[in-house]
């Protein structure tokens, strides 16, 4: 298996490049509109065809190239059942994607948005916007709960083994990686808070909307086709 | 054996923490300045003790935070002997420098600068800037060559297995990693050329001075620190 992460500075967006480098298979995972001639260079580079798209969640805060990658190479997209209606495969918690051999396993973990999913791979989950290193995702916009967020960290990451590399969506001081255990230890949103704790904490956070909110979700709501008929 | 990168986004810089986490020892490989808090924090948070600050060499784009490591943890500081007088442990070509258990290999590596040290760990090399992902340093000042660049790529990193992670000190695309492999097929800078043909490449790139080139050489020569007294 290869994994890779990439980064956007611009949203401070992780994207990662999943490959069975003996099928020449390959999954996207939260690919950045602006950064799709990159990505596309690197897949074919590695002599990879690129035959998934996944989304953690319809993301604020930067426009998807799903759409734009299931149109220049047949990828089909993926995911939450609950998220952009614009996607081919829609998940549910349990689901297993096989890219080539690479068995990717989704788990649903909404709260920060109501789709939100984590995928686990071989020792990593990337954890979308649900669990960040130290932190975790905002849960006041997109059908956000910050309940089910509690759930979502504390029940289904937090039961995966410590060793577990976490790999979030986005970090902003430079982090590339975490573990499941030093989140459990170190996370300052979870460690020592009862749920309640947590959504006293959540809700009163009162944060300025995403910058681009407005025109990201629906954006991402057609995969990144900004005119759906495009 | 941990290994994580860490990234400055005002100058594009990679840092490696490197540590042996049963020995509760850890080394800082590139540090950078304005960083120096997040750094701390994150060895202090894993348990860990800095016992060994590390540099590629002497950079020209920001100004290193090993003076400051050093003064507040103690942990000596490692560099070519061609490199900054300042530092503790003057390395050589085939060095090795043990983290507890962790064995890091010195490599010269001089080309882009005189004092070019890559460091080899445990199926990884920290190339610095001699060994960019699709790119190399450039050899125009700091008594750069653009001979021995080539020679420390071709005659010295990719000697190393096709499988060796190659981690750069610098990624101005979002790239994170690549490996000697991909390198050897794919870096554009050598594929393909001569060693004159490569030289020939590299003096005629015409690149403006680095902005912060006449600030940070004189400082990272004193390890960071600008007073050097202080």
């Amino acid at each position: 298996m290869l994994l890779r992460q990439l980064f956007d500075q611009e949203s401070s967006t992780y994207t990662y490049l999943i490959a069975d480098v003996g099928a020449r298979q390959a999954a996207l995972v939260d690919p950045v509109l602006g950064q799709v001639e990159r990505d596309l260079k690197l897949v074919a580079e590695l002599g990879l065809e690129l035959t998934h798209v996944l989304e953690t969640h319809v993301h604020a805060d930067h426009v998807t190239s799903a759409g734009v990658l299931r149109e220049r190479t047949g990828a089909k997209t993926h995911a939450s059942a609950s998220g952009a209606p614009c996607v081919d495969v829609h998940l549910q918690h349990g689901d297993v994607v096989r890219v080539g051999e690479v068995v990717i396993t989704a788990l649903a973990t909404p709260g920060h948005t109501d789709d939100g999913m984590s995928f686990a791979v071989s020792g990593h989950v990337l954890t979308g916007d649900t669990l960040l290193i130290r932190g975790c995702g905002r849960a006041d916009f997109q059908n956000g709960n910050p309940e089910a967020l509690f759930e979502s960290i504390t029940g289904v990451l937090f039961a995966l083994p410590d060793a577990t590399v976490v790999l979030p969506a986005h970090d902003y001081k430079g982090m590339t990686s975490s573990t499941i255990g030093e989140e459990k230890a170190l996370n300052p949103r979870v460690v020592g808070k009862t749920k309640a704790e947590f959504v006293g904490l959540m809700n009163g956070l009162k944060l300025p909307p995403p910058k681009h909110l407005d025109v990201a979700v629906p954006a991402n709501r057609a995969c990144g086709n900004v005119t759906p008929e495009s």
